[in-house]
């Protein structure tokens, strides 16, 4: 099939069949990340921007090194310092950067949606790199491609994503993707944290067993605790959270053999992760950050190529 | 005629010709930009560097992405963060930084008359990006291309520049080049926002009243009251500033027909310009920033190009 | 010889031979720095990531700008703003860079060691821009370069570090290198900043009898007194530092005719250095700077370029 589509706002319109386009892609894109000379000269000329509106430089630097690999220029801007500060609009502040000729936002916000309002009001494309708790597309991919690469498959396997469900836009993300792909996926951890209505509005699971959840599954997400989110108000302390929820050495020993751990990071070590497990061979998560640009590289090639949508 | 200067400082000290050559070469390098791969190799290997020593992400990026267009490195100086901070001096500062081999300083700066004091002591080529509220030449310099290219001259229009003259460089350097290129020039506002004594020292003429300024003008440049220069000390209010001053589609009724609206940005929106003005038929403020692209590839490809004074 | 080493960590380890092939490499690199496009495809496609932890606007730019000359691409971690922030480790932090498919680190922290931790942890090269008052490699390397070039040789010179050496990594990188090759090194200033104990760790001299020190010194290599590290608390005041230790026309009369002046910059002018003799015909302070650049790049292409360890 041919991409048609000129944003990616979230996984939630996409199907099946696109996300398998995406995976496809960010595989033969991966290898272009082992050679000598990491730069294919697919977006030589264009610029993409990275429109930061809440502080992330892992995920930016993951967008910009995917940019650059593609050869593209880029440019980034964010909202202190610019002139959102002097009480510009996100859409008036788009549209000016915009004019400058540039081809792609990656935008993060707390706003959600704002990716989506934004979209209908340019002729660039639109990333989504994260919009409030809603969705965060490229993550949810990049966890999906890892899973997918590691066990040669998606459907059939039971995913369960484990903590702050609440605040988590990484949840949403993956729980749209895996389901589309045939996964069983469980929302795990303290009844706080995991609204029932979220897991009704997606359609999967839910568990506070924490110890029945890891005998059953075949991949551990655990999400962080957000406590700059204000995380904390909802569990007593967080002895008691890495004890009750957490994931540590004892407990993965009722884990399936070929079970793994991933984690979208940065951790909170001994709290939802120790760092034996986090460290240790269960663990994928290293794989999930390079696997981050391969899949950035094919949602900007694909997005920025296409003439549809 | 050959360009001959490696700095540009000011409009002030151009010739007509001079500010022609630079208007003929920013239409050539436009087309580049609308072009798929939107480089071209003139200034390879060459390295430009943004110094600002206000904050701005906009026009700092304009520059850049102009450098970056024109395949040039580009590093960028603020001084936050910088050596600036523990005492060092602006030709200190330029000086270590060129001894690294840049080729050219974007400089923005409170004080009036920096990049001029900063060429006295360079042997690169120096560009003025908006010194306190003396001089914004390539704000100008775009402003006018913006309305050669819409109306094919300059010749003989009148220009009206509404509102904070006083702390306007945009305003200095736009009379200074409409006024060689043969324009009228009309500064508008409140009395205490237009003091006589600039309009005098630019050779242009004043008005208070903004009805018969809308209704005599081709060209309405509306500039931002920068609230953080303290500009709300000159008139009562911003509902009294924006019912007697601003400009609003009943005003623009009596307007000539074929009379734009202009502006370079950030707006205030709904104080010196209405939303529907801003986005209407008779707005060019995208266009601005476009061309803004296009001027500053040729300032920067001209002074950088050229051998001598 | 052929290098062998993936890191630069400090000038302690390093052979004499070592050392002289980092400045022959960085001799070649010049010319480059010279020519009319600066650039060379050395280490194309490869990434190199600016992971400061301290704030330096000026070592940052200059390996940035050693980077993009061998073509190779550029990312900038700060600890504000990033993951480090939220809590992650510097390994952490590191790991999770490095997953994206970086291929070096030039590291700049206020723990002596912190380099040397990071590489035992990463598959990328590691070279260290200042940790703590432990080692300043590159800075040792360009002011030793300086010296070379200057006279044509290094042995046999007497070569003074004046000031705060006590918290200077400068000198401590300056010490070991210039040692290694050979010339008579001094360690000057009050008896406060110039510990016994790190002369005698350094196996170099000591004086605080600064007309003396001018008399005899071939090279004197002024320190910057570190303010921000509260070097102040060390001494009286800064008019005594000024007339007791620091150098200005009237001392350097007593000179050897052919002594040069250095100081790694920035500048405390008037307080360890004259603007007279900053500005001098002595001084070879913007040739450190000029030769930073070639420098970096020296090192940047022999580690990254070189297959063991």
């Amino acid at each position: 099939m041919a991409w048609t589509r000129r944003h990616l706002l979230d996984l939630e319109s996409l199907t099946a069949e696109e996300i398998v386009e995406i995976l496809d892609t960010a595989a033969s894109y991966k290898e272009v990340s082992g050679r000598s000379v990491k730069k294919v000269p697919a977006l030589r000329g264009k610029v993409v921007v990275n429109l930061f509106f809440e502080a992330s430089t892992r995920t930016a630097n993951s967008f910009a090194l995917a940019a650059k690999r593609l050869s593209a220029d880029t440019m980034s801007f964010s909202s202190s310092g610019s002139s959102v500060s002097k009480g510009e609009t996100l859409i008036d502040t788009a549209k000016n950067i915009e004019a400058m000729g540039v081809d792609a936002f990656v935008i993060r916000h707390s706003a959600p949606g704002a990716p989506h309002l934004l979209a209908r009001h340019t002729r660039c494309s639109v990333i989504n790199a994260g919009d409030g708790s809603h969705e965060h597309p490229t993550q949810g991919l990049l966890d999906i491609f890892t899973i997918r690469e590691h066990f040669g498959k998606v459907r059939g396997l039971t995913v369960s994503i484990l903590g702050d469900i609440r605040h988590s836009r990484v949840a949403r993300s993956n729980a749209q993707g895996l389901r589309k792909l045939g996964a069983r996926v469980i929302l795990a951890g303290p009844p706080t944290l995991v609204p029932p209505a979220i897991a009704q509005a997606l359609g999967v699971e839910v568990s506070h067993d924490i110890d029945e959840v890891v005998r059953i599954s075949d991949v551990l997400n655990c999400l962080r605790i957000q406590f700059e989110r204000k995380a904390g108000r909802f569990f007593p302390g967080v002895r008691e959270y890495a004890a009750i929820y957490g994931l540590n050495g004892e407990r993965m020993k009722k884990a399936r053999a070929h079970a793994i751990v991933m984690h979208p990071g940065p951790i909170n070590r001994g709290i939802e992760l120790t760092p034996e497990l986090a460290d240790g061979p269960r663990s994928v998560i290293l794989k999930q950050v390079e696997n981050g640009l391969a899949v950035r590289m094919a949602v900007l090639c694909l997005c920025m190529g296409a003439g549809g949508e």
